[in-house]
């Protein structure tokens, strides 16, 4: 299965010189969906995770169902102000002005070893934030798993520190 | 199993007399998230259902895995400026000012049955946009589903030409 089949090129949006990838086609297809969080079972269904964190909103299609199947815990990444507190915040600096991100103060116990979902990985601003984020908190990455990279946008240079891994790479 | 159990009261959030009802706790539990899911699969594996429809952002955690199980067509209303174009919108009043809600324009063929899915059943608001948005490209709803429904807020009075299910109400 080609997932790229289900991925749909919307030049200028959000504005203009961006090429958008919309993952609609692939959540309207059951067979294409069902493949992806397949896949991503496959890979981790023998690895001792102790936690699933969804990266807000795109994120949430992917990591909810993989942490049903996985029959693991699951936590959402926010953006400031949508999680009721107490949270843990990370700052960080974007290219005009900066963002805060969040998780519950008790999403994450103390050497936790997180998988961190995102259906896109563009430049991994937001990604490295939200390792940060979990490191701050005691947690560990165990890997930052993408339905879609932007591997022009070098967002695995941005991410060094961890492992990366993407079901499908545009160059 | 109490869903309640899972679910914690956050006093004043997002503002002042508001009684935030968090569903982090009923997330970071496997048997809880995964008996809430199994409910709503169990009231809907046998009906004629197109598509599930989604509502941004916390319903995509329940909407997305449901989708998976059933095996359907997935769909996210969002707010307006996250859906790449075409979409279809529909405009609808808040309490100050006016909310604007899209799909994507090829989501729904006409006369599709749509199941849509939210955490969290308030006065309504949104839900009747989204259904009013869905019945406007030719869909028809077969139910509106929820895990959490404030009875207090009367949203079933504003949906009162709707189903609607929730898995569990606070008078």
């Amino acid at each position: 299965m080609n997932i790229k089949d289900f991925i749909r090129d919307m030049p200028d949006f959000p504005k203009p010189g961006i090429l958008f990838r919309d993952i609609s086609p692939l959540l309207a297809d059951p067979r294409t969906y069902r493949y992806v969080i397949d896949q991503f079972y496959e890979r981790y269904k023998n690895q001792s995770i102790d936690l699933i964190i969804g990266i807000e909103s795109r994120g949430f299609l992917f990591a909810s169902t993989l942490a049903y199947k996985l029959e693991l815990p699951l936590a959402m990444v926010r953006k400031h102000g949508k999680l009721p507190p107490p949270t843990v915040f990370y700052e960080y600096a974007l290219e005009y002005g900066n963002d805060k991100i969040e998780l519950p103060s008790n999403a994450i116990h103390p050497g936790n070893y997180v998988l961190l979902i995102d259906d896109l990985l563009a430049t991994g601003g937001t990604a490295l934030a939200s390792c940060h984020l979990i490191e701050k908190m005691g947690g560990k990455i165990l890997e930052i798993a993408t339905v879609i990279e932007l591997g022009f946008l070098n967002g695995r240079e941005q991410l060094k520190d961890y492992k990366v891994f993407s079901q499908t790479v545009y160059d």
